[in-house]
């Protein structure tokens, strides 16, 4: 059914030259007339000749490819993840193979075929920031960037969102418009970025010199049930909550829904604010949610930009957290119309862990 | 920084054979002692030699990889048409190269990109179903398979959901179960899905007996605020709709959040269907909403199914609707406790549409 491609005896047929003419007038090197140069060109442009991009990557021992390794199901988080890369690589030559890997078995085997295929190097990325085990290269030394990835290897380079500092900048955010008595309504502990975001909420009241209580800290599912049993509990606490930080959008549009039934006026009465900014239940909810972002998009832009440096340069290694940014719609309080964005003060990109 | 790879002249100094006794072992050819044929691959094994995937491909004119070309921002009607792909190629030796274009600059791109490493294949999948245009191949002939796309070119092959189909499996369920003032709330008509599902839903009204009235159907936004204020209407008519059909799960959310604040009980006075079987808003809804499914995972693995048979044999061409299920919950009234599917009657499979 295939008609043969076009080959590079093709052209120099019809250009009337040698093999090694095309080769060097494609190619651009060696000494050629202009004349004859455009011959070729001309040639090969009427026959639709592709230089082959296998046999160039032979010939300079590179494949301009990228292995793209993805432990989430393409999930809300790597999504983003995943464009920010591409957007990194795509002014390159470089392409991308897609692996998704659910388990190390598959996994392993997707890295033996990207290093068999002669990748230039491979990104990690995954649906939660908790340590994982590096990748086994075998030997292998192709550079690899986790991104939205962590692992225990100090030699590894690891790009995070900064979970403490964005859940800061929502607290900080609250305690500025006059909150004093803010509760924190998150998921499960067994999660890396819970005790961060929790922790960030520690570092705000305390920067601020408010009292944290322990029946304000309620950790549970990342689920909209939880955030409307958790705003029944809350609602019933004397002295009043007068705002809530949830650790999630999902969490936060249970909150905001059990309040609304229960006759406390968001934002009037309790402040809310969410995180992940997933922007069909943020935007959605009744009122749309003040929430931090992650800018995953923007963290999967650095790792494609850090790994076409080590491709050919140095390998840093470590762990960075770059910044969230607050998106301020409606439940928090400080806006009524079209929705800002703040930013934490004093960080210039990247900054380690 | 980067070790030299291993080469197959490493492995024949090891093993102690010539170069072309190294590729007879390797790749199962030619006649050799099995003595030598395990001296060779024991080599092979401790020095991590991997076959370079690139020079074999040369050699048999194939580059065993699959190029995919997405038009939607991996969103969440992709995303499981992806994952389907990806497990039917995943036994085969070919590997998926990963290609987002949003606009046809782009996406011609990234066709040359693909043709230029001889890619076996190509699918194409969207974030819509209306026509487009096909993808141009400048004369090239490797086969492609349009999935959650279609284009008017009746060469091509395109699979999409049966959106007819599944609005009828989810209107007669509705009036399996009693309901008879069934009104229809959904997304823009410019929407190719919009109006197949509307035609579904008149076909099932039309099969029972029952009268469509002009009023019971409304078209607008694919948004919750779009699902409350058409509750809000028809709450107000009178006789009193029973059941309302929504295009979308964001729709139906609207719709059951807004008549329960009215104090019209879901399914009690009104019974719900949503489209898309989104679970984070239709498990999440009160009640869970019962869902068409569009089965897109599988979509997806058939779509990669007929591209390996596509490769190497004849091209079928024609657009091809995949049957969708209906996933009950409780917002019909059928169900209280676990969900459940049901399949379309006499449908073995894919049928023309």
């Amino acid at each position: 059914m295939t008609k043969p491609p076009v080959t590079i005896r093709d052209v120099a047929r019809l250009a009337g030259v040698s093999v090694g003419t095309v080769s060097k007038a494609l190619n651009g090197y060696g000494q050629l007339r202009e004349q004859t140069r455009d011959a070729v060109r001309n040639a090969a442009e009427r026959l639709g000749f592709r230089p082959n991009d296998l046999a160039q990557s032979l010939l300079r021992k590179r494949s301009f490819t990228v292995g793209l390794i993805s432990t989430d199901s393409y999930g809300r988080f790597s999504i983003p993840v995943l464009e920010g890369i591409e957007s990194a690589l795509e002014p390159t030559r470089l392409s991308v193979f897609l692996c998704r890997a659910d388990d190390p078995v598959r996994e392993r085997r997707h890295v033996d075929s990207l290093l068999a295929k002669r990748v230039d190097g491979i990104i990690v990325t995954g649906r939660r920031t908790d340590r994982r085990s590096p990748v086994d290269l075998g030997g292998a030394s192709v550079p690899v960037v986790y991104a939205f990835a962590q692992v225990a290897d100090p030699r590894a380079l690891c790009l995070l969102p900064d979970d403490r500092g964005g859940a800061r900048l929502a607290v900080d955010h609250l305690i500025g418009l006059g909150r004093r008595r803010i509760a924190h309504v998150t998921g499960p502990v067994d999660f890396e970025a819970v005790r961060k975001r929790r922790q960030g909420f520690r570092d705000a009241l305390a920067a601020a010199g408010l009292r944290g209580r322990a029946g304000h800290v309620l950790t549970g599912a990342w689920s909209e049930a939880f955030g409307r049993e958790a705003a029944q509990y809350l609602a019933g606490l004397r002295p009043a909550i007068d705002a809530i930080f949830c650790g999630s959008d999902q969490i936060a549009r249970g909150v905001i829904d059990s309040l609304r039934e229960t006759g406390v006026r968001v934002p009037d009465d309790v402040a809310v604010v969410g995180f992940d900014n997933w922007d069909v239940i943020a935007a959605a909810t009744r009122p749309p949610i003040t929430t931090v972002d992650m800018n995953l998009h923007e963290l999967g832009r650095q790792a494609g930009l850090r790994l076409l440096d080590m491709i050919d340069g140095p390998r840093p290694s470590g762990v960075e957290c770059l910044p969230c940014r607050l998106v301020v719609r409606q439940s928090c309080g400080a806006a009524t119309g079209a929705s800002a964005d703040i930013l934490p003060e004093h960080h210039d990109g990247a900054y380690a862990a």
